[in-house]
């Protein structure tokens, strides 16, 4: 392999599956972007069926154009797995028992309890001269060889397996074969309430002076939005930090984080911090909100009860929201919503909570209250909040901003962030009462 | 074009954020899945950036290899859009401003109300020969053109524009170019509560006389799983019949449905059909049973209300579990978990529902309830079942196939399914009391 320069890359995707459209290839993004964090780029992605002579010939192909194969997939114990035996039959060698990977095999299989068969032992089976690529995780040994002057790298296609083996095996691997000096300063920053489109143009606006040094990059990573700030060189760095703060100003009570955290997540560590606890009252997100809470591992310390409140009877039993005021005002109204947040507030022994009520279509809209209108009423019992905001977009979509919405909005609460919440401005939604 | 035999299909992807692992391509799974129905399946697909060199280097390759070559991406107005210039390169022609497309664009822009600019009106300019297939959502036109005897259909990366082209368009003429009797037929039937690797041992082991003219398949659909039953011609329709039915009866109440909709969808439906509504009570899935219920449009009708009680204090108040019990039993036992049931129907006066109650981990679990324990009861007021699980899975993997084991219990109750529940007892799981 030439290390001189920043070496060719490419990726071998092997699997029937991956050609009948059965299953969406997640693993060569993965693939991509952990090689991105070591400073190489993917030229080149083939993806092929389990078919040796196709895998022969790709192999031959792609190692005599590239300096780094990384092959995923066919690792496994079944017929249709042909990794080994073609990438054997390429170098024109054969392939054997390798120690290492059936001593990987026979204590993995100890451990579980299991008897190994001849399928399994298969997969100890490389071509020779191949050295193993640990698998901490699974019973399928990755390997690299050198073909064609190109270093092969061969993975197995279950993504939680490749996951595991990138960061602990391969990414170190290159990052010694290439020059660790390469490695890209970079700064992800999430952001809630602006569209893809809206932060770029808001970003470019404010910032006629950005520097050429500092690449932008947005990824949209729903509800949230990435903003990426990567830069070259470690000369960079005190640029790429002053441009970082800049834009986490810029932002405002937009940046949600730096650390990839899910909404639900720094609200929990938020509360956790004040050793607060939160409840909800849902109608239109339906247990949506609850559920994104009690998905974070600890949410049992700040959470003790949610209310899916989805009629009217039982917005009035079980928050004790009057039933003359769901008769005049509707449930799609400030005083309900609040009425609402109160009676979960109530009930629960909350410090904080957020309640919605809207009407996530496709029915059930009128003229003066559409399909996409919901009132929030985020607070606590002495200080609650309410607005309404206006989303015209699918069930699904609805309910999963409205929840995003929702724990923003506690999260600016716990925070002290005190801006008005203008989400979504630049794509024309309105965000002010109906 | 060669149609006397089943002709081979390659895909070319195009685009810088296919290769830095910022986006993952969803479009050459709907693609590939599009041509499975009408008989033609993908041989070989490559991905590359957007650049010149390897885009006509690639169309050269592929073209001389394939019949059909479909080309995804780089049909923007934007400089780093390629397709076009890079067509008439390897075509050895050059573009030109396509009547059709212009006419296409002029529409489209004239009934949103804006103007045409200089980078609209490169989208109107194809290689010279090419001829327009229609986009009939969005400003990229699609064309087709023939190049060292293969058809090369040029389509955009939007995927929603792709999907709507691949049904009206694209679809349709490779149709007519193969053979409408290679059409196959095809049974999609939808499992839950069995493995991918248990399902079809199950199979194969009670069907010994398998036949060889119907192909299975197996996709994962999570939290259901999917069998693809598929034959060719349509003397084999019988046959498919015959066999559709056995398997739907081997499959007893593991067999959920064959439209393809989602388990929540089923109970909805069920429910509707009986005149009748349903509750939950949660603790371990916090509100991810209400959230699926309430994420099919038309959930009102039939749920009125979800009680998330996370915590002891919340059950009794809400849903008067008593204080003593809890103590004695634990909130995670046969005893609180039917009372959750029964509390939450009488509050909620539902005909019908369903209660949860374990230990979603990593941390909370003790050597007699481990992490991965769960109680479940379900039933009507005067009919209340239960029953433990065993699930040593991650939390949020717990949470999913916990909410679809009771929305799938409900379904069993509304359809007189009596069959035990026995869930993915060939992965080793505990299916009883513990």
């Amino acid at each position: 392999m030439q290390t001189e320069q920043t070496p060719s890359v490419a990726l071998l995707l092997t699997g029937n599956e991956l050609m009948t459209g059965d299953i969406v290839d997640s693993n060569s993004a993965m693939m991509a972007s952990d090689l991105l964090d070591i400073g190489l780029t993917v030229n080149y992605k083939a993806t092929i069926a389990d078919d040796m002579t196709v895998l022969v010939s790709e192999l031959q192909r792609l190692s005599a154009l590239h300096d780094v194969l990384i092959v995923n997939g066919g690792l496994g114990p079944t017929r249709d797995d042909l990794t080994a035996e073609a990438l054997a039959l390429a170098c024109g060698t054969s392939i054997e028992e390798h120690p290492e990977a059936l001593a990987h095999l026979t204590e993995l299989f100890e451990t579980k309890g299991f008897t190994l068969n001849a399928a399994n032992l298969k997969q100890a089976a490389l071509p020779k001269g191949a050295l193993v690529v640990a698998n901490p995780v699974g019973s399928a040994v990755g390997f690299k060889i050198e073909l064609n002057d190109c270093l092969v790298i061969c993975t197995p296609g279950v993504p939680s397996e490749l996951k595991v083996m990138l960061k602990q095996e391969i990414s170190p691997l290159l990052r010694r074969l290439t020059h660790a000096s390469n490695d890209p300063l970079r700064e992800r920053l999430r952001v809630f309430g602006m569209g893809e489109s809206g932060l770029q143009q808001s970003i470019y606006d404010h910032f006629p002076d950005w520097p050429e040094a500092i690449e932008l990059g947005f990824r949209a990573s729903l509800p949230l939005l990435e903003l990426k700030l990567q830069s070259k060189g470690e000369n960079h760095r005190p640029l790429l930090a002053t441009w970082r703060a800049k834009v986490i100003k810029h932002l405002g009570a937009h940046f949600v984080t730096d650390t990839g955290q899910s909404l639900a997540a720094i609200v929990i560590d938020q509360l956790r911090e004040r050793n607060q606890t939160m409840t909800c009252a849902e109608s239109c997100t339906g247990g949506l909100i609850a559920s994104q809470i009690t998905a974070v591992s600890g949410a049992s310390g700040v959470f003790e009860a949610g209310f899916v409140t989805y009629s009217n009877a039982i917005k009035t039993k079980l928050l004790q929201v009057p039933e003359k005021d769901l008769q005049q005002h509707g449930a799609v109204s400030d005083l309900v919503v609040r009425q609402m947040l109160k009676g979960a507030l109530q009930q629960s022994s909350a410090d904080i909570g957020v309640a919605v009520s809207g009407i996530a279509g496709p029915d059930g809209g009128s003229d003066d209250k559409p399909v996409g209108l919901v009132w929030i009423a985020w607070g606590r019992k002495d200080a609650v909040q309410s607005k309404a905001f206006y989303l015209p977009v699918s069930r699904v979509r609805f309910q999963q901003i409205v929840a995003a919405m929702a724990l923003d909005l506690v999260r600016r609460e716990l925070m002290g962030l005190n801006d008005a919440p203008l989400y979504f401005e630049e794509r024309g939604f309105k965000v002010s009462a109906v």
